[in-house]
């Protein structure tokens, strides 16, 4: 998104040529496409909800909706991909910049937190609409989550190796931290009483806790 | 379930009158409908399901299935009823045996467990299937499940007041307990590679060590 918007906003500025701005125009239009079909299926439930009610909401036409995606099931899928592509990429950056495994699984833990509270809305529908995806994407998810816990997992060994924590089996604790970050989606929603960053503040210490750390 | 069997069986042993075998059956009989409704909507969705389908796999009628239940919308509820009611119920008989609150909270953790593992359906159903839910029906679910993580917040707040654990807000970790609990449908399914012992075990591991135990 910050990436596409800032070649929208880059022509006054520096005139690029259309090859550069097309794949942020690109990403942009997805991302616009997702955002309001997420809204829409949050709302109706998947089932009853339409293109046809997708293309109004988007003041635009279904013809345009199928140049960005194969149907409302790739919409579906796209949607219930995010959170998990968003957090593995979380774990790539912040492999880069933190060197202490104990830094680097704190810091992942509370990006990932915070992916799931501001994708709220799209992990609600992955939980509820799961039944409802292609079986070929359902299992790249389901193989996408796995690679998550796995990674959490090196993260939680590299700590036990370098003694900054002390737990029997790694892999089984990452686990139950993805089970605490995600039931951030029934502890927090847009509005509710609890703020986003006490709810990720707990989701993390609670994951910590699991560690025998916080 | 035990009740209803055990009256069925009666007649050969001591006659019980019609209205000692009554409630009985009828308990049995809502108690079938429900196991098949729950295996039906598990395989196709509550949407796609229809009372006759789910009359056929009784081999009954539907003005049957109106005998018990007002209609496809209130078998929906009892469903995702049942698991916090049975996790109530159970919070009430181990109150009533564990005297120390360290033993009422372990024991209370492992046998809620042990009711996800054993109704893995009827909860997958309710988190996919909660916005068909009546409000009315949603909201009573809701604050059973408000009422139970009141209850565990009240362990967890006795074993403080004891000095057996010690965290500083009993409520939140309730909350945390709750979310690790209901991960256990994600982490074992009948049949799926983990035994469901050793899935029980590890969650009630997980929520200990969110307390500082184990």
């Amino acid at each position: 998104m910050t990436k596409s918007s800032a070649a929208v906003r880059t022509p006054a500025v520096s005139e690029p040529n259309a090859r550069e701005i097309k794949p942020g125009v690109v990403a942009f239009k997805r991302a616009r496409i997702l955002e309001e079909a997420s809204a829409l299926f949050y709302e109706k439930g998947y089932e009853s909800a339409t293109l046809e009610m997708l293309a109004d909401r988007l003041s635009a036409t279904k013809p345009f909706l199928y140049t960005y995606f194969k149907g409302k099931s790739a919409i579906l899928s796209a949607i219930c991909e995010a959170g998990v592509q968003e957090s593995l990429a979380a774990l790539d950056r912040i492999e880069e910049i933190e060197r202490l495994p104990i830094d680097q699984l704190k810091a992942s833990l509370r990006e990932v937190a915070e992916i799931i509270v501001a994708r709220h809305e799209y992990l609600v529908i992955y939980q509820r609409e799961m039944m409802n995806l292609d079986r070929a994407d359902a299992q790249r998810i389901l193989r996408l989550r796995h690679e998550f816990d796995l990674r959490i997992g090196n993260l939680i060994e590299n700590c036990v190796r370098d003694r900054s924590i002390s737990v029997a089996n790694a892999a089984t604790m990452s686990v139950w931290m993805g089970g605490l970050l995600t039931w951030i989606i029934h502890c927090y929603r847009p509005g509710s009483k609890r703020s986003a960053e006490a709810v990720v503040d707990q989701a993390v210490e609670a994951c910590l806790r699991l560690v025998g750390l916080a």
